[in-house]
């Protein structure tokens, strides 16, 4: 777990899932925002990351808090394109809005995925009111430490 | 799940677990106190209420957050008396400081658990850093929630 | 996992729980007996084996599996005793037949706890058709695993 | 559960996995087999059907009970293509044989899962030592009764 206090850089998304027009960082100052960075075919993602997504999405107002995942695809892209994320959105019923994390031109790792520094997936960003990051976790983090800091977030000044 | 700002009311314990000397939430302040009130052969606490008690233990440090356990028998009183306890405590390996509730003289129900109005077992009650009751949860409440509200009580002024 | 093939030897009970009158396994001849020994303030029998004795007899008909518990109480004795275990068989909801294994006279171990040659609890004991012990198993076994014993002794000759 | 006597129809692959050539079930003979139909993309096969898949290849030695995967793929064609599956079974790290059920022509569903008559997945046949179609089960089935079926085959003569 990582604390860091940078402004969050915005989201570069190839195309955008669950929403009807593609979201910005800067629009969403005021609320805390859950980024949640995953593979559709990532066996931890698939058993941990993406239910603490939801289980976020659920358990604070969506005035609150705003969940997004990030589909950053840094392995078998081949296999892992829109189509293939559309279907599995469908099959897991998954209802928070969904960037496609934009390919870079000659390397595996995203853009985004880059800005952020992750080490992988799932990664879990935590961004306060004010836009600045202050959680950046690779792997699997408690419930009870992360709702911790989601209510501190939360009674934050924006 | 209720919220109250009322002062916490003492505890009141015929002996204490796990500690060399009785603890008053009046010596508390400036620290979250998560009071669990729990049965030893009440199904739910033994399968969550216990374990969350422990989670919340493991994940805050004891100068933030205090755990106390509170032994509030109001059913088969005759089979759960302080050394049917101390074998529950031993085999568990509960290692937070535990209350046993003080009787009634003619009631079922012992003092503290009247005291804070507990419907049942297993509860949470926390309480703030100023010693006011801010939840008084009868049942499962999930990590996320729970830690959001710990959070929350974190960052208060005390 | 032992797997030995002498006559299982009779439960000595000092009171039975759950049956209107004493079983023996002798008039049991025919079905096979799943036998679980427990303690009621035992962490393992409680998460793992009590959950385990209750699936066999709902996944079985009666007619062909018959589960018995025995609690065997070799610790604690003072505060295990009949009217702790109907405490907790009651907040517990058991329903399968529960004989309170023989106190000996000059040891910690009960009588039927001794004859079987019991390691601790949770045990698991498994009785063939024709009254012959087929496993005597000491601590956590996997459902898929007991599942295919019980199978097999399911389809032998009485 | 339905308990049919039929032989039990070849498996028709496209292509398979994990094994160096393809499995018939005529060579299977003497052992029984435990064919697991599934979709990557399908949630209730990720979480419980592969799991459970897995647990029957590590509960039974290989010359009892051979475990095979059967990718039946009825929806979502274009993105669960043999190279797709070969990343996710690469990312679960499956190691069972695993038959890429054949594409009927002109209808959604592959030929094998037409011939065993599947109602979908996951969906787990369990064919006996003499080529005997014994369980077709669509949905979840409970270790402890899918452990007995399997126990009751492996004593019955091939």
């Amino acid at each position: 777990m990582t604390l860091r206090l940078d402004i969050a850089p915005e989201i570069r998304a190839r195309a955008w899932l669950n929403t009807p027009q593609p979201l910005t960082l800067a629009a969403l100052r005021g609320r805390v925002v859950a980024l949640h960075a995953f593979q559709m075919l990532c066996p931890g993602c698939v058993s941990h990351g993406i239910p603490q997504a939801v289980a976020i999405q659920r358990s604070f107002a969506a005035a609150d808090v705003c969940v997004i995942g990030l589909h950053s695809v840094f392995e078998h892209h081949d296999v892992m394109g829109e189509s293939a994320l559309r279907a599995f959105v469908h099959e897991y019923r998954l209802t928070f809005p969904i960037a496609i994390d934009e390919p870079a031109a000659e390397a595996a790792v995203p853009l985004t995925m880059q800005a952020y520094g992750l080490q992988g997936t799932p990664s879990l960003v935590l961004i306060d009111r004010s836009g600045r990051v202050r959680l950046n976790h690779f792997g699997r983090i408690e419930d009870l430490q992360l709702g911790a800091l989601i209510g501190r977030l939360l009674v934050e000044p924006a």
